[in-house]
């Protein structure tokens, strides 16, 4: 089992380490502690373990480190940055699996972006080596990128030309849309092996500066200096900015299930589903900011959409037979509406800003997940507020129609913008593309919605009255999983994204798709195939028909 | 050899008859008229033989009758309107062969769309019975549809339920972008064999109306006859509607050439790429819309760009293995851009619209054609205005320096919009994302750019000199062919569309990626498939890991 959780003390290939408004996030791979057998990290090439542990280090930066304004990534290694994936590591994984790491590692280099955007951290790629593949796709989700001018290290996407595949990480993507690389120099850059040095890198966009290898450090800590002096946003309005502690996750676990304070996940692995339950707080929770600081990591959004985080990824990459999620919620409404209002209320104060950031991160996640998510709605459920976001982002929601108990969703503010999609709307914008206006109607709904009046508002999809209930249930889950799980996957990114596109849906959408596809051809992982055949004495060979 | 060329009295499967200002198009697919064996087109299924004739009539419509302003598109056969594309010929095709045909029928239901966007044409499909799959797709490019009501007729999407893809032609993106179904109901819809039929589909938004058998003819008729009294955009400034003839394109062809009157393809198929030449007019053209009129089709523009789709058509489906074009140019810039000039003063005339539109359509065929494209200017080349575009369009420009001789690119009128992409911008503005003025520097240059000018305002990639000139363009094609085909066309693909995306480049590159990673999955294509074993007495069975 792939375990998701880890922190600094139990890091072996990241450094972090921090200096007033300075972090600094240092690469130092170690090669024999692979996440499984059969390859060596060698020059700072990763594999799912290296990135859980980035992934983690970022969170941490956030939340345990409040006062940071920048934060400079490099490498230990003497003049390597970082090789990107470990090569050996994705000829040996299986297709899925190789899709969802290239998954995780998209979704750590967005929390990067997101930091970026939202909270106002500066990162910072040092460059103190060659970064190929992975590696440069990891600086480029950075904000500034610096390379060394030894006169050797390069930065490089070589998976076009020596392995027959794309970069897996967003890297395509991000050069033209990100960085706005011209598309023709995109393409010379993108199948040239050896990469770019300085000097051209720099001119054409790839890098922001260069610097001689005996002014490198002195340049970046300048710079750093300089992004770090800077104010993020919302830390005028939040005079202390000391961070909480992000302690491990409790979690029990059975054969078939995985119980945590407020999320269960229940395996029904013959039947290839999973019921997956958030609950909501169980009293009242405290609604000042200093109180809330004061809760830290126990405090139930936080807590509860970590354990959620958790529970996706593990669902993800360890029960990959698992296709479709029930999701169920239970607990108090008002309770539920109670934190959204104190969220809302406090949300200019640097962690409840946070918190909302990583419930939306979370959420996207969810949105991001290839498996089938349907809501069910039962008395005492408390699909409200961040909570119904749940509902929103399922593929179908059944709801009881039973007037004689009390079977509820409520709207609250966080419900109108704070927790946007990947593709920039809100979930009920993208619901309502054709009648907009129902947005600001459902936002503006007084009170709760009873099963008939979330139906007359276009929010659940089917709602079965008391007689038919667990026979419809029972038969829709059971004709989910009868499907072709990749048909579904494909079908689910197509209709989960409706309306604009960001860099971000184009990653998971338009990259991943043909990464997909690339990943299956003969061409790449036929016996013949360029990733088969790399690192050996054999070469690779093509069909050449072009597709 | 597969040809797309056709005509009316050629038309094996359609019926196409005008009344006026209403063209009617009824679908009588014969089932032993295949394009290949092995198959019979049942219920109107078709074949790319039939979407040929398909796309052909909608060219005709828009060329040889402007008068027309209501198109009504149904089925002669009882009961069915069409079954979508023939599933024992997807069975028996080639990976390369259904991506193609794929994408031909997209780039037919986009020319419907073009049609009524610019020309205000009002498409309106008629579903006298069943429309399954690619039929509901058909059904889906038209403004409205209308369903019979005979208490059987249907509308359905079961690609994902029976056969284990998606939709190949761009449903699930029209189900959601362009109607805008509810994402939840679209996700119920996309997954149920049998469909929705007229009361059900109509109140998810799937069809306009339904009409009861005994008035469906006069209801159609009184809706066709009511969009057939609106203008089109541009009649009101063309007097005359007299349509121009559309005759067969000559072309000469060898064992490795082919040979049109303006373009020419040399194949150089050891080395797995073509030299794609243009040739400017010979001599000067007329400049009013009367004697544009007069010349028809044998007009420039419109000669060499149906010459141009015709190779570029040709090239993707009967020469795969054709990695890379070389595009060239030859002849008078001057005369290029005086073609250029006529058309920018006549563009409201409606022949000039369509033959403006019918370029843009041609362009975007290359742009989103799986080859690599460098376009190559030597001496004697005319990349100016229209024909500048086919260099914005490549992957890479290569222009020989060389002070001694005339080598220059020039802009025109056509570059600043009249030829949009389909991510609804111009070449230029794709080009300079980063650098959003340069698009107005270019187009403001004063007079020709010569190969230095050329450079420095960043219209050309690589521009070697006399000695380097010939080794530099040999190697770079070596190095091109030498490449994964499958990783390059999810490399362009990725590269050629930054900035924003439109409907049509969801469904070119996201909605297409999936299909071909879908495609490839033994759980569609294997031995216990769902597509190898549908219409078998066996079952399909699936590996349900979820990727």
């Amino acid at each position: 089992m792939i375990d998701f959780q880890t922190s600094p003390d139990q890091y072996h290939h990241w450094k972090l380490a921090f200096d007033g408004a300075v972090a600094r996030l240092t690469m130092d791979v170690q090669e024999d502690e692979t996440l499984a057998d059969g390859y060596k990290l060698k020059l700072n090439s990763y594999d799912l373990g290296v990135d859980i542990e980035l992934a983690d280090a970022i969170q941490r930066i956030r939340f345990e480190h409040p006062e940071v304004r920048a934060v400079v990534i490099t490498s230990l290694k003497p003049r390597i940055f970082c090789a990107g994936a470990n090569i050996y590591m994705l000829g040996t994984s299986s297709h899925a699996f190789k899709v969802n790491f290239c998954k995780f590692t998209n979704e750590t280099r967005c929390a990067i972006e997101d930091d970026s955007r939202h909270s106002g951290r500066r990162y910072i790629a040092a460059l103190n080596g060659t970064a190929s593949g992975g590696g440069y796709e990891l600086a480029i989700a950075c904000d500034e990128i610096y390379l060394v001018d030894d006169g050797n290290s390069a930065v490089s996407l070589p998976e076009v030309p020596l392995l027959g595949v794309l970069p897996g990480t967003g890297g395509l993507t991000r050069l033209v849309d990100k960085r706005k690389i011209r598309r023709d120099r995109a393409d010379v850059f993108s199948t040239l092996a050896e990469g770019l040095k300085g000097k051209r890198a720099k001119e054409w966009g790839l890098i922001d500066d260069t610097f001689a290898t005996s002014k490198f450090q002195e340049s970046i800590d300048a710079r750093v200096q300089q992004a770090a002096s800077l104010l993020n946003p919302g830390q005028a309005g939040s005079p202390r900015y000391e961070g909480i502690k992000l302690n491990p996750l409790e979690v029990e676990t059975t054969a078939d299930s995985r119980n945590y304070k407020y999320v269960s996940v229940k395996l029904h692995r013959e039947k290839r589903y999973a019921n997956l339950t958030v609950q909501a707080p169980e009293s009242d929770l405290p609604t000042s900011s200093d109180e809330i600081q004061k809760l830290g990591d126990s405090y139930w959004p936080l807590r509860a959409f970590r354990e959620l985080d958790d529970a996706l990824l593990y669902l993800r990459v360890n029960e990959p037979e698992i296709g479709l999620v029930c999701l169920r919620t239970k607990g108090d409404i008002d309770k539920v509406l109670a934190v959204d209002k104190s969220l809302t209320a406090n949300r200019d104060h640097w962690l409840v800003r946070e918190i909302i950031l990583y419930m939306a991160r979370g959420l996207r996640r969810l949105d991001l997940t290839a498996k089938s998510f349907f809501s069910i709605i039962e008395p005492g459920s408390c699909f409200a507020g961040s909570l119904l976001e749940l509902a929103l982002s399922s593929d179908r929601v059944y709801m009881l129609n039973n007037p004689d108990e009390h079977i509820e969703l409520a709207v609250s503010d966080l419900n109108s913008g704070a927790l946007p999609m990947s593709n920039g709307l809100t979930r009920l914008q993208s619901r309502f593309l054709s009648q907009p206006e129902k947005v600001e109607e459902v936002l503006a709904h007084e009170g709760r919605f009873d099963t008939e009046a979330a139906e007359e508002a276009g929010l659940v999809t089917f709602a079965p009255d008391d007689l038919d209930w667990t026979d419809e249930i029972r038969l829709a889950i059971e004709e989910r999983t009868s499907l072709s799980p990749d048909a579904l996957t494909g079908m689910e990114a197509s209709l989960r994204f409706a309306g604009p596109e960001t860099m971000d849906t184009k990653i998971y959408g338009r990259l991943t798709a043909w990464q997909n596809w690339i990943f299956q051809r003969p061409n790449a992982v036929g016996e013949h195939g360029a990733l088969t055949n790399y690192g050996k004495p054999t070469q690779a060979q093509f069909d050449y028909k072009r597709t």
